[in-house]
């Protein structure tokens, strides 16, 4: 369709590549660009009037530079008489920031959502965002897609005899429990805390794990800290094996010597942020959501349903 | 006035302390940090409930990175119910994308001023914006203040013999009228211009400056190409000596190199953008906009005229 345009911008240029490949286009032509002082230039090189056009940017590291890219590249679109403007965030950065836990904190996702929308964002589809309240934080329609049945398809290729799916901490409970329907297998939590004040925290697990092969998962994986210390503790209490997933592979900081350290046999995850060579590793398995997210533009410009996608 | 809080975040800390001086109260406390995956952490330390807080930030390089903590400041102080929030921005970054010069480029000023009021900006002081149109591009009060007086100040201590104020190009001519009001001096232009097109500028000198002490003046020096070029013409063409001055020092690439080449003999510059350990050099002198932008907080304060300071 001549009226449908899509567009990437620095975070995910293969991703980018693959999605306009399953549609059956390819991408605009846009150079994104830094003049000597370090601001960003960006030029859209062909015509986008009448158009709807979708632009392909994580919020990822570096998240203000990723960011401010999609903000300039709307006000050009949006000045450039574009006729809808689609935003594709595999990876919706600063979501954590999405309450005040204390006094004077920022709102961050939640400013995040109100500079889209005033840059002139239409719509967005976004992966597996931290808290789904985040959606209520803009008023523009918003499809949410799913990871895990993209995890979840990975490892039941791998016929695994007895296994069980582990949330390595409260939060995730209802994640784990959406990956066990697909694996038909049971839960476990890793239900950590502090006895008394000060005192050190101690990793309970809830749920037999005695001789199976455990499989942890999370929505964003950071300086692995929380994913690694679980995989040990299920292997030292009796977990034949462990496997990790998450949607989000952050990983900053210490992260991938922590999982190399680790009993984690095999990390796999999405390229909602793509592995750097310095991050690729041994361990860490990269699945594509290009086809999820492809057919999603495609039924949105269509005008179908998207929600089928993860019924 | 235990009414009027003024914070400091990541780009202009000792003016920001200075400014504090000037008004007789001491900074704000408040932690500007960044998480490991890169995401920026604010606490602000003290409450702010019912008070008039004043936020000094340049957008300055990294100017996504700055314009990020201020926008996430401004979210934080809103939501711990500052009274107002007023912004001090001694350089306005992305100020030269303030047109649309081509097809479908961006007007990234005029975004800029609006994802700061949709943060929750109540007020602007700034000083010397690249064009005085961007005063419109805010909803809010803005008050613009002029660091020409400050450097003419400057140039008339150095008690020179017989000087000109020199714009070297065009968009300038207005500046160095000003100054020349100041130092009681004559004006000049460069005027490049091409006598035929794919043959390459010539620099033709209007003024007379032989024999004289040349005095350039432009708001922003970012690769000093421009300046250096000038100044280096005005000697070739008989002047006594050049210094060059300029509001915002953004320096950047080639810049320092070029200014150590040239025939600039002093580049004297404010504080709006710090002068680094490494853009610190033998030839550039720093004037510190303190006390004028202290005497502006007070008077935007105590509900007086700002314009006062440049009539
Ligand atoms: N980029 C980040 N890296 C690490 N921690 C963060 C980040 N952003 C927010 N947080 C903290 O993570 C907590 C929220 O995480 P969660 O409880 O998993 O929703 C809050 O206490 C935040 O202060
Ligand atoms: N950060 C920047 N560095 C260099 N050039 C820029 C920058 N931002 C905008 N420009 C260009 O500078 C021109 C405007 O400068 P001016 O004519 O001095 O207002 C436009 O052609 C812009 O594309």
């Amino acid at each position: 369709d001549p009226m449908l345009k899509v567009f990437s911008l620095n975070s995910n240029r293969d991703l980018a590549q693959d999605i306009a490949e399953h549609i059956g286009t390819t991408l605009g032509e846009c150079t994104v660009a830094t003049f000597s002082d370090g601001e960003i230039q960006i030029n859209i090189e062909e015509s986008v009037r009448g158009k709807d056009v979708y632009v392909v940017q994580s919020t990822s590291a570096p998240v203000n530079q990723h960011l401010m890219e999609l903000l300039i590249m709307i006000d050009a679109l949006k000045r450039a008489s574009a006729k809808s403007i689609n935003i594709v965030m595999p990876y919706y950065g600063y979501a954590r920031q999405d309450r005040k836990a204390r006094s004077r904190e920022p709102i961050t996702s939640k400013l995040i959502a109100d500079l889209l929308e005033t840059a002139g964002a239409d719509r967005m589809i976004t992966l597996d965002l931290h808290a789904p309240q985040i959606q209520g934080f803009f008023n523009v329609p918003i499809d949410h897609l799913q990871g895990v049945p993209i995890l979840a398809n990975h490892f039941e290729k791998m016929e695994f005899d007895d296994i069980i799916v582990v949330s390595p901490d409260h939060g995730g409970v209802t994640r784990a429990r959406k990956m066990a329907d697909y694996l038909k297998a049971p839960i476990g939590i890793i239900d950590k805390r502090r006895p008394r004040p000060n005192v050190s925290e101690v990793m309970n697990i809830v749920g037999n794990i005695e001789g199976k092969t455990a499989i942890l998962i999370d929505d964003i994986i950071d300086t692995a800290g929380t994913i690694t210390a679980a995989a040990n503790a299920l292997v030292e209490n009796g977990a034949k094996e462990v496997y990790a997933c998450c949607t989000h592979p952050v990983l900053s900081g210490p992260a991938l010597q922590r999982i190399n350290d680790s009993e984690i046999k095999e990390l796999v995850v999405t390229n909602s942020i793509p592995l750097t060579e310095e991050r690729k590793n041994g361990k860490v398995t990269e699945l594509s959501v290009a086809p999820l997210i492809g057919e999603a533009i495609t039924r949105v410009h269509e005008l179908k349903s998207v929600s089928i996608l993860f019924d």
